[in-house]
C-alpha cells in the first residue's frame, strides 16, 4: 500500500470518528436547550453509545500501525504541513486514548454521571457533606487517570497537558505567581478608591431587545449566522455540530444587561474561531481549536479587549440606548463604560470582574492540586475555600453553595486540569491583541469605527485557520513573535485600571 | 448459554441499533428545524454514517444465529407474548435487512439523494424533463428492490409488505375498488349541491394565538408535553428521538386558520400513538407504530372523526373565537363546522377533503403499479396523470408541478408502497372510531364535553402500548373484533356528508 493510500485510510477512519463526535454534539446541544424532560434518560444512553463509538474507533489497533508507517513520510513534508500536523496530533490523541483502559473509562463515566447528579441537588441545598464521599473518589479516579499517562514530573502535569497541551504545573505555577504579584498591588490600590456606580446595568431591559442588540454586535465581528445559531440556555456555551454549525447559547436576566450581553460576545469569540478554521482540516482531529486556553484567548479577547473597551461604546452606544428607549436616556457612554469594568471582590467566579477574576482561578488550581497531591482532605476543603477566599479577596462565602460547590468542573468526574486554562486565556488574550495592535496601527479607531474585520482577518490568519495544527505555545509564538509572556496582561490591565480608577 | 443469557444479548443488541436510530432521529429533527444551511452537507454525512452503523449492527450474523436458537424458546411462550413477537418482528426486520446487499443499499441512497434534490429544484420549475431519467432509474431500482424479497405473487408485494406487513396488491385493490364504488356516487350527489361558503376560514389569524389555541386542544386530547415539544417546519412531521421524546412539527398560514390547525392535530394523533406505546418495549423493534397505515388511522382518528366533528367545535368554537378577537364574530359554530368539511375536488392530495382524499391516493397507487409492472413508461406519466385526474375528479393540472411532480414520494428513491396506507389509514380510522363508539357508549357526548380520556384510554389498550407487536390486520381484528372492512368508512362519509349537504 502506497504512503498515500495509507494516509487515504487514515484520513477515512477519522471523519468517521470526527462524524461520530459530530453527531454527539448534536444529541448533546439537543439537551441543554430544547429536550423536554422525559427523554433525558434515553438521551443519556444514546450519547453514551455515540462517545463509546468515537473512542472504539480511535484505539483501533490499525490506527496505531498506519500511524506508524506514516510518521516519517508524514514528517518530510514539514513540520508545519497539514499532513505531518495531522499524524503528529492523532497520534497523540491515540496514544493518550490507548493508555487508558476502557473498563477504567466505564467506571469513570458512570461515577461522573453520579457526581454531577448529586451535585445538581447538593449545591443548592448547600450540602458539601453528600458531595464528599463522591468528591473523594473523584479525586482518586483523577490520580487514577493521571497515573496511565507515563513520564510526566508530576502527576498532575499529565492532568494540565490533557488540556494544554505542552504545559505543566511547573510554567503555569510560574506564570501564576508572577500574575499574581503584579495583581495583588493593583486590586489593593483599587480597593483604596471610591467605588464605582453601576445602577445603570440594573433597570428592566426585555430579553427580546437584549437578544437584537447581541445579534447586532456579534454581526459585526463576524461570526455567522448562516453557520451556525443563537439559543437560550440555562449556562451559555458554545458547539460545534459539524463544519458550518457552530452554535452559541445565551442566558438573559431581564433585570440586568450585562449578563446576557457580555456572555454573547464571549460565546462569538469562541465561535469565531471554531468558524474560522480552515475547511480543509474537516473530518481531522485537527478541525478544532487547539486548547483550551487559547480557545478562551479568543472568547475573552471579544468579550473583554474588544466589547469592555471605551472605543467600543463609543460606536454602540447610541444603539444601545435606542435598543432600550428610556431605561438609558440619562447615561453617557462614560458612565456606562465605568459601570460595565468595575472591580470588587465577589463571591462566584463567573461574576467577577477582569482583575479579581483570575484570583479566583489560582485559588481553584492551588486547591484542586494540593487534593490530588494529598496535603488537603477533601472534608478540609470548604474550610480551606473560605481561608483563601478571605486572604486573596477579603470577602468569605457564607456557605458552601457559593463556596467549594460553586463550579460543576470538580462534580463532572475529574478534578485537576481544567481551571488554569481560564486564566492562560486571559494572559493570552491580552499577547495577541498586543501583537494585533503593533501589526494593524491604529486599533483602537478601527474599533471606534465598529470596523473589526481587520482584526478578525488577523486572528484568523495567525491562530483560527490553523485548528489544532500547533500547541498554545507555538501558535502564542507565531502569532506574537514572542513566548508566551504576561507582560501584556498586566500592561492591559494596569492602564486600563489605572484610567478608570485614576491610580 | 441458557436462553436467558442469548435472549439479553439479543436484546442488548436490539438496544444498541434502537439508540442509533434515536439519535438519526434528533440529527433529523435538527435539520428540519434548527440546521443553519452551512451545516447542511456535514449533517447528510453524519445521517448517511448512523444509519449505516444502525443498518450494520441489524445484518451481524450473530444476530441470525441468536434468533434461530430463541425462535422455538420464545414461540413457547405464547404467540402473544412480549417475547415471541419480539424474535419474530426481529426476525422479518433481520430477513428483509440482510437480502438487500449494502452495494445495492449505497447506490439506492446516492440515487435517492441526487433525486431528491432535483426534485427540489424541478418542482418549482415545473420541469418534468429534468426528473425523467432520475425517475426511471428509479422505478428500476426499485424493480430491483422488490426482487430482493422472493415469494411474492406480484413483485409489487415486497413493496406493499414493506410498509404494511401482511398486505399485498390484490388486497389492496379489492379495499380500493370497494372503496371506489362506494365513493364516485357520494362524489357526484354533493357536486349537484350547492358549495359551501368556507370564507370565514381565510383572514388574519396571526400565528402565535394559532399555535397556542392548537396546543390547549391537543392537550386536552392527552398529547403530552413534558414527553415531547412542538416546533415549526417547511412540511408538518412526527418524530420519535427517543422514549419519552416524541416531537411534532407544524406549519402556520397567517390568512388561514385550517392548515395550521388540522395539521396540528393530525401531527399529535401520530404523537400520541409512539406516547402510547408500553415503555416496556423501549430499545426494541417493537417500539414504535406497527405499520404506516395503522399509524395514518390514528393521526385521521384526531383529526378528522373528533377534530372534524360538530361536538368537537361545539365545545371548542368559543375558544377559538376568543383567540382570534373580531376575526369569527360573526360565525357560527355549524357554518365553521360546514367550511371545514367542505367537499371541493381539487388538485393537491395533501390539502383535499375527506371525500376526494381517497381518489388522489387511488390514482397514485394505480400509476405506480403501472410504472412498476412496465405498462406505463415514465415518459408518459404526465399524461397520464392529466387523463386519469379528469376522469375521477373532473380537474387537471395546468402543469406538472400540482402533477406528476407533486408528492415527493417518488422522488425520495422508491416508487412503490407508500401511497396506500394512506388510505387504509381512513378506512382502519372509521372502523377503530365505530367500535369505540360501541364500547364507550356516548361517545359524541364525550367529545362535545371536551372529554377525551376514554377514547384515548380505549386506543391505547387496544393499538397504542402494543407497538410492532401485532401487523395491521391482527390489530385490527384485536381491536374490533372484524377483519379489516370498508363498510364503517362509507357508513361515516355517508352520513356526516349526507347531513351537511342534505343529501
Amino acid at each position: 500500500m502506497t504512503h498515500e493510500a495509507q494516509f487515504a485510510e487514515l484520513k477515512q477512519r477519522l471523519r468517521e470518528i470526527s462524524d461520530l463526535h459530530g453527531a454527539e454534539a448534536v444529541l448533546g446541544w439537543d439537551q441543554a436547550t430544547y429536550l423536554p424532560p422525559g427523554g433525558a434518560e434515553a438521551r443519556g444512553r444514546q450519547l453514551a453509545l455515540l462517545g463509546r463509538l468515537g473512542h472504539e474507533r480511535l484505539v483501533e489497533p490499525a490506527i496505531g500501525r498506519l500511524l506508524d508507517a506514516l510518521a516519517p513520510w508524514a514528517d518530510a513534508q514539514g513540520a508545519d504541513s497539514d499532513v505531518a500536523a495531522l499524524v503528529r496530533v492523532t497520534r497523540r490523541d491515540f496514544d493518550r486514548a490507548t493508555r487508558v483502559p476502557s473498563a477504567f473509562i466505564q467506571r469513570l463515566s458512570e461515577h461522573a454521571a453520579a457526581s454531577y447528579h448529586a451535585w445538581e441537588r447538593a449545591r443548592p441545598a448547600d450540602d458539601f457533606a453528600a458531595m464528599r464521599p463522591l468528591l473523594e473518589k473523584t479525586v482518586e479516579l483523577s490520580r487514577e487517570l493521571a497515573a496511565f499517562h507515563p513520564g510526566y514530573a508530576n502527576p498532575y502535569d499529565a492532568l494540565i497537558d490533557l488540556a494544554e497541551d505542552g504545559m505543566t504545573v511547573a510554567t503555569v505555577r510560574a506564570l501564576f505567581t508572577e500574575l499574581r504579584a503584579g495583581l495583588v498591588p493593583l486590586i489593593a490600590a483599587i480597593r483604596a478608591c471610591p467605588e464605582i456606580d453601576d445602577r445603570c446595568l440594573e433597570g428592566a431591559f426585555p430579553e427580546a431587545a437584549q437578544q437584537a442588540f447581541g445579534e447586532q454586535a456579534i454581526r459585526a465581528f463576524g461570526y455567522d449566522y448562516g453557520r451556525g445559531r443563537q439559543d437560550k440556555t440555562a449556562h451559555p456555551f458554545m458547539t460545534k455540530l459539524g463544519r458550518g454549525d457552530v452554535r452559541i447559547t445565551t442566558r438573559y436576566r431581564s433585570d440586568n444587561l450585562s449578563d446576557g450581553l457580555f456572555s454573547t460576545l464571549h460565546e462569538a469569540g469562541h465561535a469565531m474561531y471554531e468558524q474560522g478554521i480552515d475547511d480543509g482540516l474537516d473530518g481531522t482531529p485537527l478541525f478544532t481549536g487547539t486548547t483550551s486556553g487559547v480557545h478562551e484567548s479568543q472568547s475573552r479577547l471579544w468579550e473583554n479587549l474588544v466589547g469592555r473597551s471605551l472605543p467600543f461604546w463609543r460606536h454602540w452606544f447610541g444603539v444601545l440606548q435606542a435598543a432600550f428607549p428610556g431605561a438609558l436616556d440619562d447615561v453617557d457612554v462614560d458612565t456606562f463604560y465605568r459601570a460595565i469594568n468595575k472591580v470588587r471582590a465577589s463571591l462566584i467566579r463567573t461574576e467577577a470582574d477582569e482583575v479579581t477574576y483570575n484570583l479566583h482561578v489560582m485559588l481553584r488550581f492551588d486547591l484542586e492540586l494540593a487534593l490530588l497531591e494529598g496535603t488537603l482532605a477533601v472534608a478540609d476543603l470548604p474550610e480551606a475555600w473560605h481561608a483563601r477566599m478571605h486572604s486573596d479577596l477579603g470577602v468569605s462565602p457564607p456557605d458552601d453553595r457559593d463556596g467549594a460547590l460553586q463550579d460543576v468542573h470538580w462534580y463532572g468526574g475529574i478534578v485537576g486540569g481544567a481551571f488554569q486554562s481560564y486564566t492562560l486565556g486571559n494572559i493570552m488574550s491580552a499577547q495577541f491583541f498586543a501583537a494585533a495592535r503593533r501589526d494593524l496601527g491604529d486599533l483602537d479607531h478601527q474599533i471606534g469605527a465598529g470596523h473589526y474585520a481587520p482584526l478578525r482577518a488577523w486572528l484568523t490568519d495567525r491562530i483560527y485557520r490553523h485548528g489544532r495544527k500547533f500547541t498554545a505555545p507555538e501558535i502564542v509564538r507565531r502569532a506574537t513573535g514572542q513566548p508566551l509572556s504576561i507582560a501584556p496582561y498586566l500592561a492591559y490591565l494596569n492602564t486600563k485600571y489605572g484610567a478608570l480608577y485614576r491610580l
